[in-house]
């Protein structure tokens, strides 16, 4: 997710642009389905416009024409992602866009899901209405990175966040809550809070800093987001009584290792602590796949020093953000990663390359991803993932 | 100094900004002078143009005329820095300017020494030559901070680089010469290299890497300047055998403590190295004052973690540029930084702040300035420096 430009900006046709930036309401409460966007238009001009906000509601496509109206009868249509041409929770787009009587419809991307897969603009061809493709689908794919990683990978896509001092790290003492990054730093957390359909920590982090994990900052629109939050337990549970539980406690989780202590996990539950289990010999990758298994497309990871290793060493990372503050930490404070050198002592590997730097605040912002088959080995299921963004 | 934005677009007069471009040509060879660059002109078009190469030769504005010939008549002149009223290695440029019969001379900013401060433009406006200073000095102190740093502080402005994994180490494993950072990062190095007028190790690093520490890359300016090469020597000596010394050997030279061994002191000059002695407990800051004696306004150092972590403790680092590669070292790879905390195990005390961020290659370039009146007390005595840019 780029913080600093707008993918958008790449899209030629204004109209289609329009849509996309309408789909990016959803961002955040979408998920497990996609972000879609739709425009109603005529004569070049924009008529009614709509979103998919959550699985369950309405199509974007249904939300714009409902706001149409009669309007709607010979119009333009814009929309960006494929519509569909099937009955799931809602009857398909494919019918409603037909009986409306819409003169064309243009199509940001195709739809990846074989149960709808061109189906949707072929129908609407056959029912006399002209479909158009967008030249590039390349910001659309982007635009639902996540959700096309879990229809790939069945797991979320991976985005670490790390708050690191200049000599990277991320802590400035064991076991103590440290604040390493300005205000600006911290407004940037906040965002990717809001932006992210869910968040995981470690176990650990939770005892050390008791984070509450919401969206809080000074745009109204994040507090009005709280994502669901998770505390990743592979060796040791966390206290029932945190506060990641309470605020509020339906939408945090634990993600339990098979494992774990089954007392302490009864513990946890009689608490109301709701928890997830995964196969404990399946790592972290399993535990990622329990997480698509309960909706999550995107997941904001904020890890302590062990949680970060083993992300890196189970290859999972999809995207790192790293929020770089001025001041030192020394090396008596804890190293941020601790596994071996990526590459050897002669030369280093990388892992990550940057796609965005910038200053927010007092500190350096960057966006970094993933080498795509990386000589570590890193990055071995990421071709599909990068080819399509 | 920006690496990725240029300080003469906030120049107003185009004129003026002409001649702060054609200081530049200077930069990297005209210390312990100033740059200086100027123009001349005609009913707004250059006639003539001229710049400060180095200590000894003539004068931007000897150059300019020299260049104008007869077209100087009636002229007028933009200067980078108030024309020189003195006798010194070369006569004075005022009495030049008059001589020409020029019309006008419109100034960047006052000359700080106080030897020919005010002079200058009250000289020539008696002369009844229009003189004129820009709206704004900034860009022109900014351009001249270097020589404003030694003339104030009496040492060199110190820029340090690093090349950092993304974990901040900067080598893979003590006492191996480590590639960390993309060609593109390389480069940028090279470009710091070519613009500073000296570069400075530790000996330990000379030890490791054995650099020839010349400014090499793909740009052909470089190539034709090959900065003083400073090898600082606090505990222990370089061997005389080391590159740094090889080639040029006129341009590489020890800085070494009064505690250094005097038989092996005496080693190296038979060896035909350079040495200049420092107070051993004048620190740093005596060592850096040896090399403004030296002639040298600013120097690029390239620390080790012993040297970084004594700059940082000395409080004598006046910018900072990380190069920041994006692998992992790990914790057994040697820390960057191994004093304490700047701040509180709670709360992180920033002692630069960044002032540009970018990507070159696949490297993230940031450049970071010093906090003025750090609660840590670093930059005590920036506050001037940093009120001159």
């Amino acid at each position: 997710m780029p913080l600093f430009s707008d993918p958008s900006v790449g899209i030629a046709d204004p109209l289609l642009r329009r849509a996309y930036i309408v789909a990016e309401r959803g961002r955040g409460t979408v998920s497990p389905n996609p972000l879609v966007g739709c425009v109603v238009a005529r004569d070049g001009r924009v008529v009614a416009e709509g979103h998919h906000a959550r699985a369950g509601g309405p199509h974007a496509e249904v939300v714009a024409l409902d706001a149409a109206g009669p309007g709607a009868r010979g119009a333009d249509v814009y929309v960006t992602l494929e519509p569909c041409d099937h009955h799931g929770r809602t009857p398909p787009c494919t019918e409603r866009l037909l009986a409306e009587g819409v003169a064309s419809v243009t199509i940001g991307m195709r739809d990846p899901d074989t149960s709808v897969s061109g189906g949707g603009a072929e129908r609407l061809a056959a029912g006399g209405v002209r479909v158009r493709f967008a030249d590039d689908p390349g910001p659309f794919r982007a635009q639902n990175e996540a959700w096309l990683t879990r229809l790939v990978h069945r797991r979320p896509f991976v985005r670490v966040k790390a708050a690191l001092t200049l000599d990277a790290r991320p802590a400035l003492s064991a076991g103590t809550r440290s604040a390493i990054t300005s205000s600006g730093g911290r407004d940037v957390t906040m965002r990717l809070r809001a932006e992210s359909t869910a968040i995981m920590v470690g176990a650990g982090t939770v005892d050390v800093d008791d984070p509450i994990l919401t969206a809080r900052g000074p745009l109204e629109e994040h507090a009005a987001r709280t994502p669901r939050r998770y505390v990743l337990a592979r060796t040791s549970l966390p206290a029932p009584g945190a506060r990641v539980f309470q605020t509020p406690p339906e939408c945090a989780a634990v993600i339990a290792s098979g494992a774990a202590d089954p007392d302490a996990l009864e513990t946890l539950r009689n608490a109301g602590v709701r928890v997830i289990g995964y196969p404990a010999d399946g790592g972290i990758l399993a535990a990622l796949e329990a997480l698509a298994a309960d909706g999550v497309d995107d997941v904001l990871v904020e890890p302590g020093p062990r949680l970060m290793t083993a992300l890196v060493e189970s290859e999972v990372i999809d995207e790192l953000v790293t929020i770089t503050a001025g001041g030192l930490g020394g090396d008596e404070a804890p190293a941020w990663y601790t596994g071996p050198i990526t590459g050897a002592a002669e030369r280093l590997v990388p892992l990550f390359v940057p796609i965005e730097s910038g200053i927010v605040g007092t500190d350096v912002v960057t966006v970094w991803r993933t080498v795509v088959g990386s000589p570590s080995g890193i990055g071995k299921g990421s071709a599909l993932r990068c080819s399509l963004v």
